[in-house]
C-alpha cells in the first residue's frame, strides 16, 4: 500500500491527489478513465481529483501525494498507508439524469442526491447539471423534500425554549441591513433570536460582512450557544456551524452559474432556519423593478412556496412584502452600512428614516410572535425599545460577547462623486447597478469600499450636484467603479 | 513580469497554473475569488485553473508554474515572461443563463456560446449547465444554429468533386460495424467517401476502434487528403482533424452526464459531416426496445430533425430506419467485430448474414446518390462489388494506404460462457446490457475484449447451452463481466 505525503498545493475547493506516472500500479489507459479517485485510510475515505506527476520531484513510486485540501480532509499523518481506488459513481446520478429528462423525483431520491452532494461525491459539473435541471422544473413537494434533506445532512442547533424567532430578508436591495437593528430590539424584548447569516454572495455586503466591522462573527456552535444563553441573541456568520452543509456546496455552484430560482431560495433559507432551530420566522420579500422579485404576482408565488414548505417543516412564518424600488439607508458596503445601523440604534437625528422604519416594523412583527404581547402591540414595543436605548444596550452587549472588532475600519480614502447630468428630480435608483458599482469598488472584501447615497428617490438636485460618493481602499477599485458609474450611474434624474 | 516554469504535472483535461502563495502580487482574498486565470504571453493566451503552492519547492516568487496541459497549450519555453490576470467571464454566459430561464436564443447568441466553448473559455460546470438547459428545451432553429456554429469554429475538408458521400449510424446497437463494409464497396464503385469516425464514447467499440485492429487510423488532414485522392476513401479517426472541435468539448461533458438528446445528436453528427465536406449522407437509425431510439414515433421525430438541419446545411440526406432489436453480427468489441467485417468482405460461408445484408443495403443507398447509376440499381451494384471481391480489394488498398496494423490483436484469452438457464427459444437480446458487459470485459481499450454471440434471436437452445462467450485480456476484466452476465445475461430464453 502506498504511503501518503503532504503536497503543499492548494486547489480549493477541489481535493487533489498526486500520483507518480511510473509504477503506480495502473496502466495509462486506466488512469485516463479514472480522473476521480477514492483514498481510503485509517480515518475514513475521501474523493479527490487525480493529477499525474512526471519525475520524482514531488512524489515517488510507492507514495501518494495529497494536496492541502485532501490532506486536511483525510486527517491522517504523512507516511501512513492508504488504498487508492477508482471513485465509485454515485448511484443517485441516475436520478439526476431522470430529472434532466423531465421526470419528478421522490423524497428518497432527492434525499440520496443531497446526501451525496453534501459528502462531496458530486463534481461541480454534476451539481450544475442537477441545479439546471431543477431550474427547468421543480414541484412544490420536490422543494420540500430538498429542504428536509438539506437539514438532515447537517448539524442542528437546539434551544431550551418553545419560541425561537428569526427574521430573514431574501436580499437584492443594497443597504437593507435591518437584521442588525431587529436582532438587538428583539433581544432587548427578551425573545431568543440566534441570527446566523451569510457573507455576501453576489451583493456588496451580507449581514455577516457588516457585523464584522463591529465584532467578531466567526463563532462556532458552542460559543453561539453560550452567548444566546446569556444575551438571547447572536449575530454570527453561519459558515462554521455546519448548518445545511449541502446548501454551502450548492451555493458554490449556483454563484458562478448565477442560478437564483425561487425553489433553491426557499430550500436554502428554510433549511438553514430549521437547522438553526427556529420556530417562528418573519420573512421580508422586497418588491421592485430592479430587486430580486419584480412584481406582486411573483412575490405571491414565492410567498406561497415559502408558506407551504415552512408549514411542513413546522416553522411558523409571516411573510412581509416591502418596498424594493431603491436601496435602503444611505451606506452600501460593510463600513458605511455599519455606520447607518449604529446611527439608528443611537437614535441620531440624521439616521436614515427608511432603514429605521423598516427595521422597527419587522421587529414589531417578530415581537408579535410572543404570546405575552397583546395583539398588534409589537410595533409600539419595538419602537419603545429602540427609542429608550434598550436596543443599543443590547447591541453593545452582543458586540462585547462576540468580541469587539480590533481593527478600526474606515470608509475607503479613494473617492469619486457621481453627479446629476441635469437639474431635476431623482425618479429612480437601480438597485442592481448600484450593487455592481459598490462591488467593483471592492465591497465586501474591502470593508471600507462602497457607496454613500447622498440623495434618494424624490429628491430635487441641481445639475452637477453629487448624487452619491464611491469609496474604495485601492486606486484600481475606484477606477473600475468610477468607469462603471460614468457609463451609467444607476440614477435616473428627470428634469 | 513573472517567468514561466514547466511543472511536470498532468491535470488533463484541465489546464493548471501553479503560483507561489507568497509575493505573487495578489492578496489572499483576490486569490480566493480568482480560481480561473488568464496567462498571456508572446504566443497568445490560455485560460487555466489556479493552484497555490506553499514553500519554494515547486515555484518561487517571480515564477509561474504551468502544468503539462497548460505548458503545451501556451507553446512557450521556460523562462519567458507572461502576464497573469483574472480570467474574463465570457459574455456569452449571460445567454446561457437566459437559456436556463427557458428563453430561446438567437443564431448569434448560440454562435458566441459555441465559439467560447471551442476556445476553452467555459468550465465543465458551465458547459454542463448549457447542455442541461438545452436538454430541457431546444427549438429546431436553435439546433440548426448550433450545428452551423460548430462547423464555423473548426477546420473544413474540401474535395474536388461535386459528390462527396458518407454513411453514418446513430449507434446504440452493438456489433453494427457496417461502415467498414459500406466504405470499401462505395470506394470500389468509385464515389468519394472520406469516412472519419469517432472512437467509442459509451459503447464497446467505435468504427475507429475496430478499424484500428486492421490499420492505422490516426491520420492528419493532409494524409487523409492524399489517401482519398488515390483510393476515393478513407476509414480514419476524426480526432486529429479539428473537425467540429466544439463537439469534442461538448462530448467530454455529455459523456459523464450521459446527456444524449436528439438535438445534440443531430448537431454533433451533422457538424462533423459538414466539416468533412460531405454533400450526400445515408443515415442509419436503428429502432428497438433497447436501442437509442425505441419507437417508430421517436424515430420519425429524429428523422425530421435531421432532415431539417441537413437541408439547411446543404447536405442531401437519406434516412433509413433499421432493425435495432438485437446486436448485429456476432462479434462485439474491436477484434471480434473486425473478424466479422473481414469475413463478410471475404465472402466467407459463415460470415454473419445480418451484418452483410444491412451493409449491402446501406451501400446500395449510397451508390444510388450517383447520377450515373440507373434508378434503384444501387443495391445490385453493391452486391456485385462485394461478391466479386472488388470491395475486399478496396479494403486491402485502404489498409495498405493507411498503414497496416503492426500489432496482431487476438480475442482475449480469458473466457467465460453465459449459458441458457432453460431450454427454449431466444426471445430477445438486450443491446444495452450486452454493451455494458462487453465494456466491463475491457472493450474498447482492450482490443481483444468483448463478446462473441453464439446464438441470435429466434434460435432454439438446450438448457445449459452457451449463449455467448466473453473474452477479456485481464482476469479482472473477465471477473467484472462474468459477474454482470451472471446477474443478468441480457438474453431472454423462453421455454
Amino acid at each position: 500500500m502506498p504511503a501518503i505525503r503532504h503536497i503543499p498545493i492548494d486547489t480549493y475547493p477541489e481535493s487533489t491527489v498526486f500520483l507518480p506516472r511510473r509504477d503506480n500500479g495502473y496502466s495509462p489507459e486506466q488512469f485516463k478513465a479514472m480522473r476521480k479517485v477514492q483514498v481510503t485510510g485509517r480515518c475514513g475515505e475521501i474523493l479527490a481529483t487525480l493529477a499525474i506527476v512526471d519525475g520524482d520531484g514531488l512524489v515517488r513510486p510507492g507514495e501518494v501525494g495529497l494536496g492541502n485540501e485532501a490532506f486536511r480532509r483525510l486527517g491522517m499523518t504523512e507516511g501512513e498507508e492508504v488504498v487508492i481506488t477508482q471513485a465509485p459513481v454515485p448511484a443517485s446520478l441516475e436520478d439526476v439524469r431522470r430529472k434532466i429528462d423531465g421526470e419528478s423525483l421522490s423524497d428518497s431520491e432527492i434525499s440520496a442526491i443531497i446526501r451525496d452532494i453534501a459528502t462531496h461525491r458530486y463534481s461541480p459539473m454534476e451539481i450544475g447539471a442537477f441545479l439546471v435541471a431543477c431550474a427547468g422544473f421543480m414541484s412544490t413537494p420536490e422543494t420540500l423534500a430538498m429542504t428536509r434533506a438539506m437539514v438532515d445532512v447537517g448539524s442542528r442547533l437546539s434551544w431550551d425554549s418553545p419560541l425561537v424567532v428569526d427574521k430573514h430578508c431574501i436580499g437584492g436591495v443594497p443597504g437593507n441591513r435591518t437584521s442588525m437593528i431587529v436582532v438587538p430590539i428583539v433581544a432587548a424584548h427578551g425573545l431568543i433570536i440566534p441570527k446566523t447569516s451569510s457573507r455576501a454572495i453576489t451583493s456588496p455586503s451580507g449581514t455577516a460582512d457588516t457585523m464584522e466591522v463591529l465584532a467578531n462573527v466567526d463563532l462556532d456552535a458552542a460559543r453561539v450557544a453560550q452567548i444566546v444563553a446569556r444575551d438571547h441573541a447572536v449575530l454570527a456568520w453561519g459558515g462554521k456551524m455546519n448548518l445545511s452543509p449541502a446548501d454551502d456546496v450548492l451555493i458554490s455552484v449556483e454563484r458562478p452559474l448565477r442560478i437564483d430560482t425561487f425553489e433553491q431560495m426557499v430550500a436554502s433559507i428554510l433549511s438553514k432556519k430549521a437547522a438553526a432551530g427556529s420556530t417562528h420566522l418573519v420573512l421580508d420579500i422586497p418588491i421592485g423593478p430592479t430587486a430580486k422579485v419584480r412584481s406582486e404576482g411573483e412575490a405571491v408565488r414565492l410567498r406561497k412556496l415559502f408558506e407551504y414548505v415552512a408549514r411542513h417543516m413546522g416553522i411558523v412564518t409571516e411573510v412581509v412584502f416591502t418596498d424594493g424600488s431603491e436601496p435602503v439607508g444611505r451606506g452600501i458596503g460593510p463600513v458605511l452600512e455599519a455606520r447607518d445601523v449604529m446611527a439608528v440604534l443611537r437614535n441620531e437625528a440624521d439616521a436614515p428614516d427608511d432603514l429605521r422604519d423598516r427595521a422597527v416594523m419587522l421587529a414589531g412583527k417578530v415581537i408579535d410572535f410572543d404570546p405575552e404581547v397583546e395583539g398588534g402591540r409589537g410595533y409600539a414595543r419595538a419602537m419603545e425599545l429602540l427609542s429608550s436605548g434598550a436596543a443599543l444596550a443590547a447591541m453593545e452587549r452582543l458586540i462585547a460577547a462576540q468580541g469587539a472588532q480590533t481593527t478600526i475600519y474606515r470608509p475607503g480614502i479613494h473617492q469619486f462623486e457621481a453627479t446629476a447630468p441635469v437639474a431635476g428630480r431623482v425618479a429612480s435608483i437601480d438597485c442592481h447597478r448600484i450593487a455592481r458599482i459598490a462591488r467593483l469598488a471592492g465591497a465586501p472584501m474591502d470593508k471600507g469600499a462602497g457607496i454613500d447615497l447622498l440623495h434618494k428617490t424624490g429628491a430635487h438636485v441641481r445639475r452637477g450636484e453629487a448624487l452619491y460618493r464611491i469609496h474604495a481602499g485601492s486606486k484600481d477599485g475606484l477606477a473600475f467603479a468610477r468607469e462603471m458609474a460614468l457609463a451609467d450611474s444607476g440614477y435616473l434624474v428627470q428634469p
